[in-house]
């Protein structure tokens, strides 16, 4: 694509910009502006801290009407896979972040060789991006994980399954989420078509993962923010709820989990972050298991997530520092803000899209029923299953807060009417 | 001006914007547009609970680089006072609002002859816009006030004097804000040259306002919501703490404060929202005063302001709802939020502008030093005095809090330097 001219005859940053951009406007005091690849809802959410902060955001966005673009006046839309495009974006940036974690090496190295500063490191991301490198990496440095195995063929799939038992948990290394991309497999045949992809290039080149399914009492995570000063701040470790592999409700923190459990679980998410050399908020996606030996609560990792989650959504309302503001500040080596939680517990629920598209008119029962809900919605087309917005209540009867969530989700998505 | 067009060649909305606009871009769902006139930092800090709730906001600035403007993508520049701008302006919006109250009343004529919904109605602003209606108003209802007496000569101020002892208190009864357009007078010849002003166009047309200096404790503020459909909500009354006219520190709730006068101080507020049907959220700023039979606590009301308040920032991070989120709430018919504190208290302190201009640089220290700070920065060129930030700080022990607030706005704003 050729260079384009702003609106006004000035020339679009390196006249890449595939459409008319607003340059992001720097607040007067010496403020910085972030880039976000990436215009999502996570990019959106970061929108409200910004602003208090006089923080300028610039957003790559995938659309005009992406969920970001919508709220955050800089928003050139652009690919994140074009080299170019990334490059003329971040040259208005003081620091670049990511809304997800798809862009590709390359684009990453490229920006590397700009000398753009990126939060988290391309080197950090690598054990986001590939499922299997976070494995070998988890298990050098000594936190716990399933029993796992890379898999190039049917052989090697029948012999872990012969060694942890069936059924096994199969991922694609590279590219899943929500549940997608991950398969649980009583036979070996049943990933013949993965296999066939082993080898050649795409996500299943280096190979399958393998895990043993892990017998584990609730899923639990936890979210860290750590900056390249290596300072960092772990909010309580919560209880993350899936259904159909997407999480549906946090409870934070996680009721009833034993002190050790919390205690050596944050260690584990600490030593991640700085032994893989994390910056920004990151999520450690765990298991809560009891060790077959002594019956102790323990934990084994499933995920990593290197950027601002789901699972620490509650912290918007539910604790001193938000994930968003968090993760500015670690992006930008600022001090990091105090994670501690503002009531005993907060719940959040995910409202996911259903048959009904108009949102807008709930609000009337939900703000009626409920004036102490939380609500955030994304600005997202409603589908049915996809995350459209999540709903926080805080408060000491844990019972009592996740009814009103889940109310609060179900009637947004349509699911309940009344 | 003529009519301009877009970039993409499109008209802008009615032709009639000044410079080339983003119209506001509605979030699918059947979310509304809520237009706001001023581009300031009440209309800057709506954008945080807008973008968490979906709801558009398109704000008529005063330039490119207003505070709003920063972080809202649809914000117009035109002139509050041009009839033609704000009818185009209007147009794009489903209900129009306020960042001050300085609207002349034959654009809210023409406003209201378009049928566009505005909050507060003209009706209602003409309170906060004459200061002799609002006592006029207010005495009217048996809300307590001051002493007062509207003064067109010197005779007037002389008998006035003479009544209520001197000094005494002269306002404009139009355009003051922040302690201008008021003085305390020991003689009536110090009002000479406001008096010549009467009877002329202008805000001292109708006459002075003067009223009885008030011997009071303190001063309180109450903050109230309204809807459209007569629901109202108030957050506890606060203390507020003024330096020079301008308000410089706040501590929510009052401490000490007498439940009976808060009960009453609180339905005074609410009796003013309903009797002068303002809609949207609105501060009743009062003194405490002692009964001068009873000694009883009391209040008596020294200003209102139709739009959220300074006295009510502390609710952004100290009660479940904040005035921003309960402003356009309010103004959209949405059912109230709840108003309750997070914490047993929150101390507010404005940071005022100082000698020096680089705001961004203090934030590593005072991150550093008080990580359960919550700094809001309003994206303004820093002038001496000039409000251009606050910060938040909730807990339990007040005297630590003030200090925490105090420290960090004195540091923000320059005047000290450790």
């Amino acid at each position: 694509m050729g260079a384009a001219r702003g609106c006004d005859g000035t020339a679009g940053a390196a006249g890449r910009y595939p459409r008319r951009v607003t340059a992001p406007q720097r607040a007067p005091g010496g403020f910085p502006v972030v880039g976000i690849i990436g215009g999502g809802q996570l990019a959106r959410m970061c929108a409200a801290p910004a602003a208090e902060l006089a923080i300028t955001l610039s957003v790559l966005a995938e659309s005009p009407g992406a969920a970001a673009a919508q709220v955050i006046p800089s928003s050139p839309v652009g690919d994140h896979t074009d080299v170019d495009a990334v490059l003329a974006f971040a040259q208005a940036c003081d620091v670049v972040t990511f809304d997800h974690e798809h862009v590709p090496a390359d684009v990453l190295a490229s920006l590397v060789e700009a000398q753009v500063p990126l939060h988290p490191s391309p080197e950090a991301l690598h054990f986001a991006q590939d499922k299997l490198a976070m494995r070998e990496r988890l298990t050098e440095i000594g936190v716990a994980c399933p029993r796992w195995a890379r898999a190039r063929s049917r052989a090697d799939v029948e012999e872990f399954g012969r060694s942890v038992g069936w059924p096994l948990v199969a991922k694609t290394p590279r590219g899943g989420y929500d549940g997608k991309g991950v398969r649980v497999v009583s036979h070996a045949a049943e990933l013949d078509d993965w296999l066939a992809e082993v080898g050649r290039t795409g996500p299943l080149e280096g190979g399958l993962l393998l895990e043993e399914r892990v017998d584990f009492v609730r899923e639990l995570a936890v979210l860290i923010a750590r900056s390249p000063s290596n300072q960092a701040a772990a909010w309580p470790v919560v209880e993350t709820v899936q259904t159909d592999g997407i999480c549906t409700e946090v409870l934070a923190p996680a009721p009833g989990l034993d002190p050790d459990l919390a205690a050596v679980a944050t260690e584990a998410g600490l030593r991640i972050a700085e032994k893989l050399g994390v910056t920004g908020v990151f999520a450690v996606e765990m298991f809560e298991v009891r060790h077959p030996a002594t019956g102790h609560p323990a934990y084994v990792v499933n995920e990593l997530a290197m950027r601002p989650h789901n699972s620490g959504h509650w912290s918007m309302d539910g604790a001193v520092t938000g994930q968003f503001e968090q993760h500015l500040r670690a992006v930008l080596d600022l001090p990091l803000g105090s994670p501690t939680p503002r009531e005993p517990y907060t719940v959040m629920a995910n409202v996911l899209g259903g048959d009904f598209p108009e949102l807008y008119p709930a609000y009337r029962h939900l703000m009626a029923r409920d004036p102490g809900l939380k609500i955030h919605v994304y600005g997202k087309d409603v589908r049915p299953g996809r995350k459209i917005g999540h709903v926080n209540v805080s408060g000491t009867d844990l019972d009592q807060l996740r009814e009103r969530a889940q109310h609060a989700a179900d009637y947004l998505g349509g699911v309940i009417t009344e």
